[in-house]
């Protein structure tokens, strides 16, 4: 299933995209996509449906981020190791994990805003995985049975407030629109393996991060499995799990987002999004 | 006021403590203490009310978190130059921010768990800021106005998953348990200058921390306006602002917690919390 949620910012309702691309309401089955309802029970319910009996949503409503009530937006670092030879840095022993500010979530199509003073903001492409079943000191081979499905994200970042204020990554990663996510939470059992998917991102038109979930440093199940040794993982939480190269801060020389720019994503399977960047004081958020 | 929620996990109920130390439900009169409830209006309404007609609650129930609905736990390192130096690392040029899942909230006298395999597990006495009204770049004159009220916070950290597992931080100071907050959300009003309030931490009743909010690097006003330009701060999320000296990581030797342990730590005004440590297998999460 393609589970997503439609509708204009803070008022989603919960639907899917059918065999021919429609959107299909599902409000009068769920009241939102959530935790329960992306939970093993809520999809097995949701897969029981007869679809042809759902109402047909016209036109191209605002997609927002498909899955709601998200608690934890934790994030891998260099996990491929491309990206870590562009960043100038070692590829790490085990994996390097972040927390991007929850706040940062929306839409996949909703316009990216350069934060205050920002020179240094960047893209990142990545595949995102949304947590169905707590996952607490679990193995690695039961690992992805924790998982509801997988996203798009657009792990977009300020280098600056990341690598030059000192402390934590968590400075320049959570910004408000910093979290695009979708168009679809692609179940499980659709997505298949989820090491065999491309991802790619162009700026303009002009492509500048190809490559696949196959060459990641750490695999999905293994990420799962690490993660859950430091935090519970519970439904609804998202984890993204690091870029390929491409970025702006790795390009000699480095190319950072002005406004303007536009932002063109995807990844096999997963969809696409579209977002305008937006100077910090035209909205956005 | 003094704010709290009351109950078994999960199940709270919304109650204050009067001028006699009772507990007064609030659950006729709100459904919880959340973003809504600690906003300026939300507040407002509290502050009208006749204490005396609330009913009162007998016996010493289970308190839980203060408040609820926290999207975002943020923390501020190295904030006190004795800690910094403690810690052998340099006193920050701005604020080191990191992140604590939200996961790890829990009641000021839960127990809390060791995890797996865990050798390292320290306490931090903490002054916790809840946020009662949006704030997004705003100014330090202005900043305090964005508060609703102060709490205790036990930033209970795991130094080896913090500093020697690379990456972030935000690994050793999120696993369960790891964030006891409360007694009581004590109102911004009632607290008055945050920035003299005594702060002190025991284990098995040997005094470990003392210090005051007095001694910060960076103080609230300034932390909450630096935090605001970065990721938006919202009606219940929490920051917490630093410890002073006397970690076990600082001590010579090193002295870390081991289970049947017991940290007791109170902040001047906020109240004070008490709990027992745990094996990772013995629940607690």
């Amino acid at each position: 299933m393609k589970l997503l949620r439609y509708g204009p910012k803070g008022g989603e309702k919960p639907g899917l995209l059918d065999d021919e691309g429609r959107i299909r309401d599902l409000s009068g089955v769920i009241a939102d996509l959530g935790p329960a309802e992306i939970s093993p029970e809520g999809l097995a319910r949701l897969a029981s449906l007869d679809i042809g009996e759902l109402p047909v949503i016209d036109g191209e409503p605002r997609l927002g981020v498909p899955v709601a009530g998200t608690r934890k937006f934790i994030a891998v670092g260099l996990n491929f190791a491309d990206h870590a030879a562009e960043s100038g840095l070692p590829l790490p022993a085990e994996p390097v994990l972040f927390t991007k500010a929850v706040s940062c979530l929306q839409g996949p199509n909703d316009p990216v805003m350069l934060p205050k003073g920002s020179t240094k903001t960047d893209w990142e492409v990545e595949l995102g995985v949304v947590i169905g079943r707590t996952a607490r000191y679990v193995e690695e081979a039961d690992a992805l049975s924790h998982v509801a499905g997988y996203v798009c994200v657009n792990d977009v970042s300020e280098r600056e407030y990341q690598l030059e204020r000192g402390g934590t990554w968590d400075k320049g990663k959570g910004c408000d629109t910093f979290g695009p996510v979708g168009p679809w939470l692609v179940t499980a059992d659709e997505v298949g393996d989820p090491q065999s998917l491309d991802m790619w991102l162009e700026v303009n038109g002009q492509r500048m991060q190809s490559g696949s979930s196959q060459t990641m440093v750490f695999g999905i199940a293994t990420l799962i499995s690490y993660i859950s040794r430091f935090m519970t993982l519970e439904p609804g939480d998202i984890v993204t799990t690091g870029t390929p190269p491409g970025v702006g801060m790795g390009r000699k020389p480095q190319v950072f987002l002005k406004a303007g720019d536009v932002m063109r994503l995807g990844v096999e399977k997963l969809g696409e999004q579209q977002q305008t960047v937006l100077a910090w004081d035209q909205g956005g958020a």
